[in-house]
C-alpha cells in the first residue's frame, strides 16, 4: 500500500523487516521445541539463540544479497541465519519447508493485524455510540430512493451503523480465530521430517492453534475468509461515508466534515473529501477480496500462484481498512451536525412525509386501502403543484372530513407520532 | 439460474410462486399479530385468513396483471390479496412498507436455502469421510508446483478437504444466523405505523430473530456475508474439482470420474466433465459475491439499486452452489481410484522424493545445510540425466558413505518413514 | 437472465431454440461446403438439407431426450439430426468437434447481439442528442464532491454523455469485429479431419471471418473483450442513471423520471425507480465481465470450465445491457427537466459559484494567487454565515475595490461569463 | 506496487517525482500557451520558465511540506512553484482546476506506460515467433480436459499465442488512443476561466488530443478501457503461464523453465516458479480492472472516490503487467523443450489419439456415425485394459476389415495425417 494510506501501527506490521522478524521468531520457536524434545543438542540451540538475538540492518541486507543470488527468499534468509549462527546454525530450519515458516509467520501478522483492526473498530464504536446518544432525538427526514420518506432521528441513523459495526466486530473475531493457526508439518504436511509435537510446542509458544491438518501450506479458505471479512467491514464504512457525502451536499447541508479541504480552483468549497476517500478505498478492499477467493484453488499440495497475489493484497487490504477505520472515526468525531437545517429540510414537502400515517388511519376508519392510496397520491401532487400544505388540503376534503376529526389529523402530522419508539430502539443497545 | 444447474429441492425454493407464498406467509403473520394485539378485529383477521388459505394459479396471474398496470410487484400482490379477501382485506399490509414483506420473506428463503446447503454439505462430509478412511494408507506422491515432492496418502488429501468442509459448515451456520432475521418496522424503521411488538410476534411465528434496528430494509452486510460465504464454499469445491481434474489427466491417471461423458469427435476420451463444470461454476458464485459486496452501500434509508441485483444473484448463487455440492458428492462417491497407478507414479523420479529426508539426516550427522542441499541437488540432476536411482548414486558417494550406513539409507528411502504420522492426523478427526 | 430484465428482440436471441437453430445453421453450412468440394455426394447433402429444413418442437424434445441419456448436448443434437435426416445423415458433423459448432454458432449469436446493442445505442444517441440540443442553454449549477462548483448547462451534461456513448459505440463495433469469427478446424485445430477450405466456405456463408488459428475452440480473449466492453457500456449507463438519481432528489428536484412508480406505503413518493434499476444492473454486468476474464486461461487445447460460466454470463450480460439501453432511452426521452428549479438552485450559494472567476481576475490584476484564494475563502465563509451575497461582500472590501471596478465585478458574476464557450463545445459534435 | 514486481523503465514512470515532473510539464505548457495568446506577459512567462527549469529534491520536499499543512497535493505543488518562481509565479495555474493538471499529466503517464507495454509486447512477439518457427514441426499430443486428444505441434501452440498477442497489441493501441487525451477546461469543463484555444495548444505541445468535452475531469470510461485491456493482456499471459506450468509437471515433462529455482526443503525440485508468479499476478490486474469499472460512475461533475483507487491500481496494474511481459519473454526465451519426451508422451495411449480419423473414414465408407462411435469407444477401452495398440485391435475387427484396407489403416495412424495443414496455418502469419 502506498504511504498515503498507511498509518501506524498497522504500517509497521507489514514492513519487510517485520516479516523477517517474524520468520526468525518461527525459526527460533522450532529450534527451541526441537531442543526441548532432545532432537538437537540443548547447548547448540542456546548458542544459536544467543547469536540470533537481534536482526541488524546488515543481516537484512545480507539476506537480500543471497536472495539475489539464489532467487528464493526463505532459503536466503535461512542461509544468512546459518552464517550468523556459526556451525550450530545447521540445526536451523530442521525438517521444515519454507511454508512452515512463511505461513506460520503470516498467521502471526494477520492475527496481530486483526487485533489492531478490532481495536480501531472499538474506538469507532465508542464514537458512534456517543454521537448516537447525542443525536438520539435530533429529528430529520428519512429518505428512500433519494426522496423524502418519513421522519426519523440522526441518532437512529448512527445507531444503525453501531449495530452493523457490532456485527463487523463479530466477523473480525471469527476471522481472527480462523487465521490464528500455525503449521509446522513439512513439505506435504505428513510430518515426515518434523514431529507433530514440534508443531504443537511452536504454536503454543507463538499463541496460535496448530492446524489439525495441512499440506505444504495452510489452506486458503482461511485467508479468503479474512479478506472477504475485511471487504464487508469496508462496505460498512463505505456506507457510512456515502451517507455523509449525501448529507453534506450543498442542497442538503445537514452535516459537514470537521476538517475540510478546499478546492484548488474554487475557494468557496468545503468538500467531504475524507468520506470520499473512504468510499473509494472500499473498492480496493473489495477487489482484493476477489483475488483472495481466486487464491483458494490450488494444484495439488501447493503452487506458487498465490504468493505474488498475497504479497500485495494482504498488506494493502489491512492497511487500507485500518486507514478507513481511523478516518471514519475522525470524521464522525468532528462531524458538524446542523439540526436546524435538518428541521428545515423536514418541512420542504409541506407535510407529505406524514401521508402514510394518514393513509393508515383512513383505512382503519373503513376506507379501502386502494382508495386511500389514490386520495393521498392526488393530494400530494396537488400540494406539490400549489405549494399548499398537505394537512390543509386534507382538511378541506370531504372524504377525509367524514372519517377524521381535526384533532386526529393534527396528531397524525405530529413528529411525536414518528418518534414514539425511538427510546425502545435505543434501549435494545444501551439499556 | 438456468435449468441445467438447478436441482430439487433448491429449485423449488426460488420459484416465483414460492416467493409469493412467502409474501403471503408474512402478510398473514402480521395480520394475526395485529389481531392478537387487538389492533384489528379478530373476526376480520379470521375471515381474511380463511379466504387466503391458498394461492391459486389464477391469483398469481391476477397479481402479475395488476403489476403490469401499476409497475410495483408488492403493491400489486397486496391489491390482489385485498380483492380476494373481500372488504376485510383492507386490514392487510397495515402499517407496512413493501420491504417489511420483501426482506422478511427473503430472509425466510435464504435461511431455508442455507439449511438445504448445510444438509448437502453434511452428505458430502459423510462421503469424504468414508473415502478418506478407505484410502487412509493409499500411498501416492505429493506434488508442489506440479512437480513431485514427497509421498503422502490419498486419504490425507481427502481428510484435508474434510477439514475445510467442516470450516465451511461453520461458515454456513454463521451466515444462517446472520440472515435469519426479520423486520417489520415500517418505512424508515421507526415503527411509526406498526408496533415493535408486532415485529416480535411475526418473527417468532416465522422462526426468525427480529432485527434490533433497521431502516427501510435489513442491512446488506448480512446478505454480503451470506454470498461471500457461498463463494468461499464454492472455492473449496473448486479446489476439490481442480485436484480431480489434475489427477485425472492422461499422464497421471490416478483417479477417474465414475460416470464420464465422451467427446463428440474423439471416441476414446473420458473427461472429468463434472469436475470441470464444478470448477467453472465457482467463478459465477465468486462474481456474484462481488456484486453483493457492492450492494452494501446505499443512499440514505434505502435505494432500489440492490433489488435488480439480488433478484439475479441470490437464486443463482444458491442454486449453483447447491448443484456443485450435489455433484461433488456424486463425483467423490463414484470416483475410481487407481492405487496401482499411484504407486507407479511414485517411482517415476527414481527416489528423488526421498531427498529431503536424506538431507536432514546428513545435516544431523554434521554436514552443513548448504553442502547437503548442493550434494542432493547434484545427485538429483544426475539421476534425472542417467536414469539411475538416487539411492544408488548416493550409496556410491564418499561424502555420504562417511556419514550414513546402508541401513540408514534404506530407512530413509522407505515409505513408512513418510507415513508414520498418518494415524495421528486421522485420529484428530476420527478418534 | 430472469424474465423481468429480458426484452425483445434480445430475448429471442438467447433462447434454447435459437441456439439449436444456429447449431443447425452451422451443421448445414458445413455439409454444403463439403458437398461443394466433392467430399460428400451432392445429392446426399441435398437430401439431408431437405429433411432438416425446419426444427420442430418434437425435434428439440428428441434432442433433449438423447441428451438425458448420453449427457452431451451437441452429440445428442447431432444424433437427433441423423435420425431425422435418414441414412445420409451420417454425412453430418463430418470431421467436426463439438466446439466447431458451439463456438461458431455462439459467434453468430454474439455478433447479432452486438448488432442489437448498437442499434439500441444508436437510438439512445439520437435521444441524447435531441435533449442536449433542447437544453443547450438550460443553466444549472455544476457540482463537484456533491457541492456547488460553477455553472454549466444541462445540455452540456447530456453532450458529455453523448460523447461517451459514441466511444462506447466504437467499443461495441470493435468487440463485434473481434467476435465475428468462426472456426471449423477440428479437435485441436489442426484441420486433420476437415479441410481449411471448408472453414473458409462455412464462415463466408455465415458472415464470419475464419479464425486464422484456433485449437479446440476460439480463444477467450475475444469473449473477454466482448464482456468487458459490455461492462464499460453498462458503466456509462450507470453514470447517467446515477446523475438522474442525484438530480431527482427531493432537495434538488431538477429532473424527474417521466413514468414514476409510487411507494406501496408512502403515497406521496415519486421515485427514480428505473434509474435505480439501471444502476443496479451495472453491477451484474461488471461481475460477469470478471468471470469472462477468469475464463481466458485454460488447460491445454480446451477445458470445460468455461462452458458453465458462459451459459449464464453471456445471455445475462447481453440481456441486462439491452434492457439498460432501452430503459435509459425511455428515461431520457420522458425526463421532466425543471429549468426553473435549476435556476433557483443556482442561487442558493449567494454567488459563491462565481468565486473562481473573481480569483483569477484578482491575480491578473496583481494579487498573489495565495492571497486571492484566502480572501475569497474568507468571504465565502462570511457569506455563508451571514446570508449576504458574495458580490456585496466583495464590493465592500478595500483590497477588491483597489483592483476591480464595479463593472468588472458585475461581469464576473454574470452567467454569460460561464456560458461563453457552450456553442464552441456543441459545434464540435454538431457543426 | 511492491519493489519485487517493479522493473525499469516502468518503475521510474510511476514514482512520485515523475508525477511531479509531469505536473510541472503541464503547468508550463499552460503558461506558454497563455503567453503565446497574449493573456499573460511573454517575459513573465519566460522568467517563470527559467526558474522552474528543474525540479530539485528540495522542491519536492517543500511541496510535501505544504501539502501536510493544507492537505491538498496539487494546491501545495502550485504554491511551491509560486514560491520558487518569484512574483511572476502568480501567472501559474491560471484558470485551471487541479484536475486539469492531474488528469492531463496522468494521461501522459498512461500513454507512455502503454508505449512501454507495447514495446515489451513486441519483444515478446518476436520471441514467440522465433520459437514457433523453431518448433513448427515438433510433434506433441494435444490435450483437452487434461486428456490426450489428437496430435499437433508445439509450434502451433506458440503460434496460437502469437495470434492472441497480436490481438492484445491491437487492444493496447486502442487503449492508448483512448487515453492519449488531455483536458484544460476548468472547474466544470466550461472553459469559463481558460480559453479552449489554450487546451488545444497545450495538448499539441504534450502530444495529446484535446478531449472534445469534459467536466472537471476526463471521463473514466477511458481509464476503464485501459485497465480492462491490461487485464485481458494479463489473461493471455496467464494462459501461457498455465500451459507452461502444465507441460512442466513431472509426469508430462515436455518443457522446463530455463532458470529454475529449487525448493528450500526438497533439493531435487525444479519448479516453474516464474510462470506461477505470472499466473498469480494476473489475478491482481484482473481485480484492479474491476475497481476501474466501479470508478466510472460519479456524482455530478466530479467526486473524489476515484482518486484513492487510481493512486493504487494505475501504477500496480502497469507495473504488474510490465513485469509479466518481461518475465514471459524470459521464460519463453530460455524454455527447454523436450521434443523426445513429447514424442514419447504421444504414444502413451497406444494410438487412441488417432481414433477420430478412423471414425471419420468408417463413416465415409458407409458406417453410421453412431455405430462407428461405439465401435471405437469399445476398442479404446479394450486397448486401455489390455495395453494393446488400438491399430492392432482394429485390424482384427471384422467390421473394420470389411471397410478399411491395411494401407488405409496405416495412413490414418500416421502423424503426417495430422500435420498436413501446419504449413498452411503458419503461412497465414509468416507468408
Amino acid at each position: 500500500m502506498i504511504e498515503r494510506y498507511s498509518l501506524s501501527p498497522m504500517r509497521e506490521l507489514w514492513t519487510e523487516r517485520a516479516q523477517y522478524e517474524r520468520w526468525l521468531q518461527v525459526e527460533l520457536a522450532v529450534l527451541e521445541a526441537q531442543a526441548e524434545r532432545g532432537e538437537i543438542p540443548q547447548d547448540a540451540a542456546q548458542a544459536v539463540k544467543g547469536r540470533l538475538q537481534e536482526l541488524t540492518d546488515r543481516d537484512v541486507e545480507r539476506a537480500k544479497q543471497i536472495e539475489r543470488e539464489i532467487g528464493h527468499d526463505v532459503l536466503a534468509f535461512v542461509r544468512m541465519l546459518e552464517e550468523k549462527a556459526g556451525p550450530e546454525g545447521r540445526f536451523l530450519h530442521r525438517g521444515l519447508t519454507s511454508y512452515d515458516v512463511v505461513d506460520t509467520a503470516r498467521s502471526l501478522t494477520m492475527k496481530r493485524g486483526l487485533e489492531l483492526l478490532i481495536q480501531e473498530l472499538d474506538a469507532l464504536l465508542e464514537t458512534v455510540k456517543r454521537r448516537a446518544l447525542e443525536h438520539k432525538r435530533t429529528v430529520m427526514v428519512g429518505r428512500t430512493h433519494g426522496m423524502h420518506a418519513e421522519p426519523l432521528t440522526f441518532g437512529l441513523k448512527l445507531l444503525l451503523w453501531y449495530a452493523e459495526l457490532q456485527r463487523d466486530r463479530t466477523r473480525l473475531e471469527a476471522a481472527k480465530a480462523v487465521i490464528a493457526v500455525g503449521k509446522i508439518s513439512g513439505s506435504v504436511g505428513t510430518y515426515a521430517n518434523v514431529d507433530p509435537d514440534v508443531e504443537r510446542r511452536v504454536c503454543e509458544r507463538l499463541g496460535l492453534e496448530p492446524a489439525p491438518i495441512s499440506n505444504q501450506s495452510l489452506q486458503r479458505d482461511r485467508h479468503a475468509q479474512v479478506l472477504t471479512t475485511l471487504a464487508i467491514v469496508a462496505g460498512t464504512l463505505e456506507k457510512i461515508a456515502t451517507e455523509i457525502r449525501n448529507l453534506h451536499r450543498t442542497e442538503i447541508g445537514e452535516v459537514r466534515e470537521g476538517r475540510p479541504h478546499g478546492s484548488s480552483s474554487m475557494p468557496h468549497k468545503q468538500n467531504p473529501s475524507t468520506s470520499e476517500t473512504i468510499a473509494g478505498l472500499a473498492r480496493l478492499v473489495r477487489a482484493n477480496a476477489l483475488a483472495a477467493l481466486e487464491n483458494m484453488a490450488v494444484w495439488h499440495e501447493q503452487d506458487l500462484t498465490r504468493s505474488s497475489v498475497e504479497r500485495v493484497i494482504l498488506p494493502d487490504s489491512f492497511l487500507a481498512l485500518h486507514y478507513m477505520l481511523v478516518k471514519t472515526r475522525e470524521v464522525l468525531e468532528h462531524l458538524h451536525v446542523d439540526a436546524e437545517r435538518m428541521r428545515r429540510n423536514l418541512e420542504r414537502t409541506r407535510g407529505a412525509i406524514f401521508s402514510q400515517a394518514v393513509l393508515l388511519k383512513l383505512v382503519d376508519k373503513g376506507m379501502s386501502r386502494r382508495e386511500a392510496h389514490e386520495l393521498l397520491h392526488e393530494k400530494a401532487l396537488q400540494s406539490e403543484r400549489t405549494g399548499k400544505p398537505l394537512k390543509a388540503l386534507l382538511r378541506e376534503d370531504e372524504r377525509v372530513q367524514r372519517l377524521l376529526s381535526e384533532e386526529e389529523l393534527d396528531e397524525l402530522f405530529d413528529l411525536r407520532y414518528h418518534l414514539k419508539h425511538v427510546d425502545t430502539i435505543f434501549a435494545r443497545f444501551f439499556p
